[in-house]
């Protein structure tokens, strides 16, 4: 969160524009838009957006355990029995639960990082939620890491097997390849390289 | 705005992704993410969001003559009788304003079109306030148009100059050229041959 200071109450529109500068992603311009959508739509449009924003942090929670978003803690997923107690699916976000989910090919349990490793945000282990993972390994024979494929998901798996194999965990990692439905002439190099050196029989 | 069914109270998150995916720009994904930064970050930070939404709606309104976003109606350009009341200046958007405003070269008045001109997306001259432009044009010797330089912005100067050009009313519109401090490089044709049409003796 960009750290905005907060205007006068002389300034409502200002102010709104600073609330949602605050929010991730949302630059000066966005916020200006918003901000100005806000003030031409009707009130209760503007009351609704209130009012879910309240309710959320009202009622719902981070999974004490995993960190999913929650409104009973531990979550459904973690008070689950029939869920597979001896794999964890470890993702950056909260956010990248429900499209595992969807999938409907994984019944293990989940951990989100709460971020990712970044040396150049100065993003170290102590600053994600690393130690809770390590709290839950007992009866843990795979953690399969499901950061983004990027550097610093990358770094963030690299730096979790090195962590885990030296317990004697299974880590693995989700298949980088070509994105069904892509058009070969569309990917760049390097997923096709990844495509390549991770090619399966047919 | 996108016409987004309001989900169920059950649904705290999913109804405040929903109320975020109604925000101009703000596609599923990016609503997801606000949501969940939402939950992350304190109730204060909720609070003091929710509170600037509504404030905005309770204080702010648009200039009934101009259209300017202001708490007093009308605004205090329309109602500061040392502006030249001879010249308006169209644009797009209420927030469109503050940044003519800020280059201290314009003292004329306003008028915001609430929109622009697109028969791809239906909307023709009765759906942006351009009759709101007409009732003003008393006195009026110049109107700027100030409409962003694309095609639609093109099209509506030229519907407004067809219009006002009857009325014997000066249309000009804003300057196309080099942006200040660009790189010749990295210019678009379409910009370079506008700014060598618009050459000027130095």
């Amino acid at each position: 969160m960009v750290d905005v200071p907060r205007r006068s109450v002389d300034d409502p529109l200002g102010r709104l524009v600073d609330e949602f500068s605050r929010l991730p992603g949302i630059g000066p311009k966005t916020a200006t838009r918003l901000a100005h959508h806000v003030v031409r739509h009707s009130m209760d449009d503007a009351r609704a957006l209130a009012v879910a924003i309240v309710d959320v942090k009202e009622k719902l929670i981070h999974c004490s355990t995993c960190n999913a978003i929650t409104a009973v803690d531990p979550c459904h997923i973690c008070s689950n029995p029939d869920r597979d107690q001896t794999r964890i699916c470890v993702v950056e976000e909260p956010f990248n639960i429900p499209p595992i989910e969807r999938t409907q090919e994984y019944r293990g349990l989940y951990h989100a990082l709460m971020g990712v490793l970044s040396p150049q945000r100065g993003v170290g282990p102590d600053q994600i939620d690393i130690h809770g993972l390590l709290d839950r390994l007992e009866g843990i024979q795979e953690v399969i890491v499901a950061t983004n494929p990027n550097v610093e998901g990358e770094a963030t798996a690299l730096y979790l097997a090195r962590l885990l194999h030296a317990k004697g965990i299974e880590v693995t990692r989700l298949a980088f390849g070509l994105p069904v439905g892509a058009d070969l002439e569309f990917i760049d190099e390097v997923t096709l390289a990844r495509s390549l050196t991770g090619r399966r029989s047919v």
